[in-house]
């Protein structure tokens, strides 16, 4: 007899919409693809990672320790480090910081941190407030864990106020506010639209929040994963130090886009009433992320490598992301079937077509058409909707200059725009 | 109103008891500790892990990729090369392995693997039989998810047939054999009695199994951690590879202990009906452990380096194992006071204390005794067991000689002594 048995964690879990995407990769090798989150080779820094690890190698001081355990939380000098990058990043000294280093987890990628703090404060059942759209690994995620998903409208520069308000008035009417845990929001240059949150929104909502707070404490959980990656000025602080509230904004930033997802470095920050309860889930998932990725990312923030690196990454995704923006531009697209914007930071473009009955969705002529006729592919709208009867879900789509070289950015978007004008040309199924 | 509410895996996950030990370790700095799960530093492979990332960062076709985004999975390459060096291990050929390369999983350390497959398989409640004793993490992982753990009672060897049996009994009489899901074995050099079961000793576990198999389906969960760290020869084949049935065996192994721990690199096999499980909670959790680390790997057991660095540290390992076994000879506590066995493999000794009155635990005299008189700390038995009313965890304790280094082992074991002998002296409180 044979178990079929999966717990209800692992059925939950089964619903990723992603291995669609996976699975058309491979039915479509030969496909330029402008949807893979994947980084930019030509500047991954090999030389810089190469000199450091023989630094650290070299070194007897700290040869033998950077290949030991470390400490579930990982490295205090590096977390002591981060602390100070940060105050950096939000123009501040780290006395004016609102929380302390034993706050500071680092984690195997911005993504276990995602999965452990949620699962530190959620319970099946529980609800999370996501954007409409977001971030999709993260709505994935989140059915892991078995929680249920209210997506909140946005605008050009992220979640609506007055739409979350509206959001928390109908759970509360519905009686479901008791169970809301935890707004998620991609706050700088986020995915998949590339939209960042100004300061005086960021104040909006944290007002928002404030206003909820006699009924429902409601935790911010900010991702920062793209924060560094702004091409011509640098974007407004976090709402970690906005906020007055010490105990509400969970922040984390991941060094995989702006040094090396190979590394798989990144960083929490949790408030003191979970720093506990991450602790323990971390120190039963791996009990420390491993201590030679700190260890690189360590030397290269004290020798002032990495910054020198993210800078000129900026620059490189700045030309890589206006020369996939003149594209659109120059393909006619943007002259009445669709709507984007010249990327100021990250690594998307949200294209939206008008709604003229072609749809972007995995079983749509479109997506087909581009893949199979012109070997172009993007990633659908609908993955990134936690409502997939959103209206939107079927008329967007992400295209990524992140891991195409500058010279075939073009060519991608040509072939898209052919494929999009092939559809049009064709009688539209409703 | 600041909420307080953790989820309900939170709150399992805070009952773990390696915070007393970590406590103590604070609370104690100077002690000599046999405690610590550290491994040895001076074999920690600096110039070969050096060598290796300068090879892999110098090459124009890796220097790029093993900075990327992996899989899933795992690189396909190292998961093909795992399988190889399986095979090696289990003396038969690829063709004959009861698995296939899709079914294996790169992980950042084994526990990792623990905690996401015990995730795809037990829901709240569910339950999990484990040694007595067994490794305190996973103990700690099983609470974490809320498991039932149904202790079964050890000899020299491992776990004893009959106990098994009886235990399944024990569970069907009381109507709770449906939720049995798990039987969690350290089968090599264990965690943390050093016990290896024997090749017929697995047939019969295998056996006792099948017999069960009509009224419900157990996985046998292998944790072969310790597996490469043989002193003399080779421990018997994997249950891996000796069960007929290609759906039962879940198997890990690490390279923390044999290669390095800040690498942080293990894997782990799932049969065909758990693959899309673990890939699915995997994939939410971190979608793949760190590229780079995988790609050293792989270079060394490609190059061979992996497997003459392993060959030195049985040698350096047999050392320090025999002279930790000989000082407790010298000691004269195994001469009526204590009994342990020498060590043919692993990290550790079990001291099982006559009873004298001498307990081991953390709130009694002699732990404390030892750490503050005599600055030598030990891991108390009582961490190891799932049911703490056992009789033997207040008697035992597990003395590991991976961190200090051949020099340290001898004084440790003359302060431990120095302790007991102190502790026996005066009148005990029953």
């Amino acid at each position: 007899m044979e178990q079929k048995h999966l717990s209800r964690r692992a059925q939950w879990a089964g619903r990723q919409k992603i291995g669609y995407l996976m699975q058309q990769g491979v039915d479509f090798p030969d496909c330029l693809s402008l949807a893979a989150g994947l980084v930019d080779y030509a500047t991954l820094p090999s030389d810089l990672v190469r000199k450091t690890a023989d630094q650290l190698l070299l070194d007897p001081a700290r040869q033998k320790s950077v290949l030991q355990y470390g400490t579930t939380p990982g490295s205090l000098e590096l977390r002591t480090r981060l602390c100070q990058h940060l105050a950096e990043l939000d123009g501040v000294s780290v006395a004016q910081q609102n929380f302390g280093v034993e706050q500071v987890f680092a984690t195997t990628g911005s993504q276990q941190f995602l999965d452990l703090v949620t699962q530190a404060v959620c319970d099946p059942g529980d609800i999370v407030l996501v954007t409409a759209p977001s971030y999709f690994v993260y709505l994935s995620t989140l059915e892991g864990i078995g929680c249920e998903l209210v997506p909140v409208t946005c605008d050009e520069e992220g979640i609506c106020v007055a739409a979350l308000d509206e959001a928390l008035s109908a759970l509360e009417a519905a009686g479901k506010l008791p169970r809301v845990k935890i707004l998620y929001l991609v706050s700088y240059f986020d995915n998949p639209r590339g939209s960042t949150l100004g300061e005086a929104r960021r104040r909006e909502i944290l007002d928002c929040l404030d206003r909820w707070l006699k009924k429902q404490f409601i935790y911010l959980l900010e991702d920062a994963a793209y924060r560094e990656l702004w091409f011509d000025s640098p974007p407004p602080p976090s709402f970690l130090q906005l906020d007055s509230n010490p105990d509400r904004v969970i922040y984390t930033q991941t060094f995989s886009k702006c040094l090396s997802p190979g590394l798989r470095t990144a960083f929490g920050i949790v408030p003191p009433a979970l720093v506990k309860a991450f602790d323990d889930l971390k120190s039963i998932h791996d009990f420390g992320s491993p201590n030679f990725s700190q260890a690189i990312l360590l030397e290269l923030l004290k020798t002032g490598g990495y910054h020198e690196h993210v800078a000129d990454l900026r620059q490189a995704y700045r030309e890589k992301g206006l020369t996939l923006f003149h594209a659109l531009e120059n393909s006619g697209l943007l002259s009445g079937q669709a709507t984007a914007r010249a990327p100021e930071g990250g690594l998307y473009v949200w294209l939206q077509l008008n709604d003229s009955g072609i749809t972007t969705g995995f079983e749509d002529q479109l997506f087909r058409t581009a893949a199979q006729d012109f070997q172009v592919m993007y990633v659908p709208g609908e993955l990134f909707y936690a409502d997939s009867t959103n209206p939107e879900a079927r008329l967007t789509m992400r295209l990524s200059y992140g891991v195409q070289p500058t010279g075939k950015l073009a060519t991608g978007i040509e072939r898209l725009a052919g494929a999009i004008q092939a559809v049009a040309g064709q009688p539209q199924v409703q």
